[in-house]
């Protein structure tokens, strides 16, 4: 085998037969080595790991799985590397061995994926590992590992490497790059698979064919870039992945659902065997936190969200660059546990507003972690004068959407009470006092 | 309330609050009292129970539950009443309680659906209820039937006549046609969603605004038709069904997914709990019936299908109207346990044949059920000569299909084994000679 | 150059330079040396023939040129040679040089084509060449030969044979049959353009990525053929035909319009070169006729069509396999002339009738045409079996579409008159009458 | 007729009878009264005039009609007066009279277009009447004048002081903010139209349904504003407008075009009938100016757009905020006729650089025109504080498109030249020389 094209995965982009299909009328080529990897346990389990979690209360259609998503930024790694295959400072860089290792990386990158990842890795909390890390106790040994090695010729630390630690050379920088990254085969892959099963048009336009034609090495040579033939495709994309986090990943009600979640494993996870729980599929993690939760203020919350009804809890206030701007900033940017503690203070002091009681997990406060999203820096090659410019010089718009519409703008900071309370608490006066008090206490 | 139109939810159409939203792209209107039944924990169950049950183990995308679907069928049945609200037949026969009772009953239409309802409903065995009848104890008492009657002022048993009676009258033949038929808003729904899901282009194809823009009554007044403005969507639209079945439903490795739940739940049923099985959801069924199933023959059938690893019976022989279709003739259209009885003969002549134990429920016959597809009969209007023609008689195609292509082509006998046995039964000849024998025992 | 991978064109369809862009989404990779065919004036002259002419009357939208529909089938022969050369005995017969000339013979197999082509043709007159036979002098010398010599090493004679000719060897024979046959790159092009510009859903569902990924040869080794999971690709491609004839190419309007020129075109043919009428572009093919006919009875015709307000024919009968059916078979496959003669007789008796002048060319007949649709055979490789059926015999809906939906029921007799007298001639009986005595003068 | 939802255009859009469909599979309803206007020779005549003009050239595709386009329109009149027939002020406001005048409005506003309208208005030469202004002469007399009168019981006055002239009440100011915004009925329907037919995905993400459903009246109650539920829509129509810019309308080889064919025009228009010329359809209006640039400079401008073979201007140079910004500084915002003069010294220079004639009209400047793009203020309805915002306020990203992209990024200086030039102009360092000279003597 000499080049990248001779990959059996790449030349299956073309063959049409031993494909799965996925939407949106989608077939992905599955090599016998492929199959071996998708049908071992461990794989096997994100058949049962859902995309988007909570947000299938908001959406009903959005019950995807991270197997589906993993199949299309596999997929999205064979088209990467058959384009940039015809670069030649990418040949240069990235054997043949290099691209199966980004194949294997792209199917394999969700595998330390627990139910409802996100939320629970943004609290911070100690106890709880990155799923990077996590996904290691599935990567380096047992069934995956053996196949990595007899079928693939691979060795397992080198796709750990890649999918969680820091890229020390040229072309570790460059596999890193096409697995995160503004334009990286996994936002290429969720944006328009997440909006089409929610049902929204929101991230599907930003034409990945064009993106996709385009994709070159940056000056450096160290990193994915593209011409100046896909500027318009790059803020496209970048576009949609805002109207994504506005619409659906930030939507006022996945976020009540969110901070919920997020409040019951707060209270309950010092009793949980975090370790067995992050192996388990999605309905059988469901299971676990609603029996351990018995018998405990987390119950209420695991409830509302697993029980046999709906019910979350309702908004009674939300601040955001341009609604009451001063709360936004006290609020937004801290770290859970802090506004853990505003919870508790603000429950006591609503307790005696309304003279009944205020269970400190009614309250919850939503806000923006503290971490901002990443900067959208791509670099642009401008054949015609042969330079290199960032997205963000040549798009104003990219650079507004990166230092201030997403981090200050979508995501705002919101109250959510226990919809018992939800009547009581509409009187706005009163709540802004018990504000000002909770934030003196903290101060 | 004196006219269709203003049903709430049939207003609700274009007013643009009050939405969920669901593929592709549709927004379904929630009135407060549509709310209460949504949110009731029977209604709230579909959200865990899958569409196409064992299908996504083929196209690992659909996993669509009947809880969107339902919601589907509903703004089905709004739309059709807001076309058939323009016509005089209709406005006379279906008054607006009428209309109501309608859209209830597609709302509700599947609530008695339990998970992998209808390869288990295909088997006819004398202990399982249909879920049309099962749903009777979802909807004459608890929280469905109250708020039937207080919210929506109807009487829960003119929903179950409704679904699963036969119609009495002309009223109750309309509303059924609607619901039942063709042209029906449940087929109207679950054709493009299934196939959207899937990721195939099958079931999208039939230009339904068109079909829904010629909605009229029959001759006689009492069923559905349309105007032959919609003779070619109504052809389009059996059409793409007929491909459904051919890709997707009938797919062979569905089948063979069939073919094992059928014959583990089989063994096992005896041993269940029925009516409690069947009011679980989706994870706690499957759960269950692994639970129950071990040390018992129906764990290989449950583990290969809802095990850690997918684990499918292999086809080895099919036949249909043009592959040796006497074996075809001999095996289609026979009871389950006709077939059942057929397996273990045919286990006991192959471990003689190759030599070792072939356990009875490592063979499997799957074949055309006793009942063949409905025909499609609709009438067309032709409103110039005002005449009413059945759609078979102005499409010889619509017939082709109604009449042989659904029952004869698409649904194939086919033998499935498991596995460890494929290799030792790859040779045609012998398996000849050991299926003459089995029907020579049958005889 | 060894194999038919490395053709340019093939090779630029992944490489996303030198594109132009046409609907849906699709990138059409242009070499140098295909610019240099499409820039010339011969090529050039399709950007200004639309591609469905009469159509846009009723189909608003349906402006869409020979120029984009020739790239767009230029593109599925890149297409079908790249999925072909994976297979053995196709690379053994074809090679690069004869792949290159399926792409010219692709880029430029409606060369020929002048505005109206199709209705004109189908009349039969005897000083009206094929189109085929046209081409030949666009194509045998001049700037396109001379481009074909000099850039492609190609021997004009070669294109027009594989265009216009009998097939005399094998290699001939495959060529032709991707051009020609019931699932080659002309219909897999205009049947999804058509429908998306005239912005109607039937023509594009049949799955073009799956039917491509099935193609091979025949059992002869002389044709195309599908393996077996193409044949529900085949059987939709099969049946979107038959609904765009339905819904468009056979709309009722677009007939009358087409009666209207056809009936012009035979009044003026007499007095037009058609020689240089055949070369010029639509606009002004139009505006010669237009001129032509100035003070001629064909003035009424063309000035409904294409004077500064559009006048149709109205249709007053219409006959099928259903309706009036012994008229039907009394009109259907006869001459053109036939029909007109008819006209002239029924146009005498009618102004007999409603005692006012009725001119013969105020009464035009319309039906299906002697020469049927081609029948739907193309083979079905059963790979497991290795037995090759054809589509019609495993597929009942092919058999019948083929044998009467589309000539027996889509194609139907009509009479349409000037919209002058549709009034008069409303009465039904008396016009069942006059067509009586028609017949019987014809007799 | 006592509401607006019971105007009969209204009614139609449920109605399924009397449509047109026009992509994509958008059905237009037809009433009497509309088809009466759509059959005048005045209206007949936008199927004549093609949408996008030149850029045709570019995405060959792209030949749709204003008359397309014009149904398109009116579709949108319905839909959004639909939708404001809920909003209490609106209904005040606007009488069914008003809904009436703007359905017409919204049905003729191209009425006055004649080919090439853009690019030649933009020129701003005084003999040049604005479209609005020249559409006066259609609607105030003749046919169409007759149909308003008669038929729609309009005063023709009254439809061209929508179209034409500032408002002057209430009334009008909405009925103006309707047709003529950053969201109107007329770019909701040009984008998505354009991106379709030229086979781009850029112009239709916009989820016009939300935006529709989220019209409501701004706070001053005289113009349209939205929700916030439709704030997201309408960021997402601000930036598909973006895009479409960049991509297609101000693509720099449609520029080139434009470029060569505003030169023609300049050169030739003093010998135009330009009254007669701007009431031709486009395929005469092409034939008149190509005949009366014969042995004209125009002539090789006009034969290389509209000639028998395609021969466009080649860019030999390009400044932007980001490339040679003093250039673009110099250039940009410049009256046109200031930039010919530039033409015409820097042919007299380089005839001397490169030592060979290099004829005035073989140099064009291309630069952004003096006018900006408008503003996109909407104003945004906060509903639960009840509060208005602009857009602006709370959309950084779309006050950056508004601010800058547009005007200071898309639309850039370029320099086109006959192509025979392009090779001798090639050198970069002397054209910047010229250039400097050109500025020095324009000074």
């Amino acid at each position: 085998m000499h080049n990248l094209e001779e990959i059996p995965e790449i030349r299956g982009l073309d063959s049409r037969s031993g494909l799965i299909r996925i939407p949106h009328e989608m077939d992905v080529p599955i090599t016998p080595r492929v199959r071996q990897l998708i049908d071992t346990a461990e794989f096997h389990r994100l058949t049962r790991v859902s995309q988007l979690g909570l947000v299938s209360l908001v959406y009903p259609a959005a019950h995807h799985t991270r197997f589906e998503h993993s199949l299309g930024v596999y997929r999205n790694a064979l088209l990467y590397l058959r384009q940039l295959s015809a670069d030649e400072r990418f040949r240069a860089a990235i054997k043949t061995e290099d691209g199966e290792l980004l194949i294997v990386a792209a199917l394999l990158h969700d595998l330390g994926h627990w139910p409802f990842c996100h939320p629970i890795e943004d609290m911070k909390l100690p106890s709880v590992p990155s799923h990077e890390m996590f996904a290691n106790s599935f990567l380096l040994e047992g069934e995956v590992a053996d196949c990595l090695r007899d079928d693939w010729g691979i060795q397992p630390r080198d796709v750990t490497t890649i999918l969680s630690e820091k890229p020390r050379d040229t072309r570790q920088r460059i596999l890193k790059s096409l697995m995160s990254g503004p334009i990286d085969i996994d936002k290429m892959d969720y944006l328009p698979r997440d909006s089409l099963h929610a049902g929204v048009p929101y991230g599907r336009n930003f034409d990945a064919q064009r993106l996709i034609g385009s994709l070159c090495l940056n000056q450096a040579g160290d990193g994915l870039a593209l011409t100046d033939k896909g500027r318009t495709a790059a803020e496209m994309m970048v576009f949609a992945r805002y109207v994504m986090f506005s619409e659906v990943y930030w939507h006022h009600t996945v976020r009540s659902a969110t901070a919920m979640l997020q409040r019951g494993f707060y209270l309950l996870h010092g009793e949980l065997d975090l370790d067995a729980l992050f192996r388990m599929a999605e309905p059988a993690f469901i299971q676990h936190v609603l029996t351990a939760s018995e018998r405990h203020p987390a119950a209420d919350l695991f409830g509302g969200l697993f029980g046999p009804t709906r019910r979350l809890y309702k908004r009674i206030a939300e601040f955001s660059f341009f609604q009451k701007r001063p709360y936004y900033e006290q609020f937004a940017r801290r770290p859970y546990t802090w506004l853990a503690v505003c919870s508790d203070h603000l429950a006591e002091i609503l307790s005696q507003q309304i003279a009944r009681r205020v269970a400190p997990h009614e309250i919850l406060f939503d806000a923006p972690p503290v971490k901002r999203e990443v900067e959208f820096n791509v670099e642009i090659h401008f054949a015609k004068e042969n330079t290199y410019r960032t997205l963000g010089e040549v798009s104003p718009v990219v650079k507004t959407l990166a230092q201030s519409q997403f981090d200050d703008y979508v995501k705002r900071v919101r109250i959510f009470v226990h919809p018992r309370l939800q009547e009581d608490l509409r009187q706005q006066d009163s709540l802004d006092t018990a504000l000002d008090e909770t934030l003196r206490r903290m101060a």
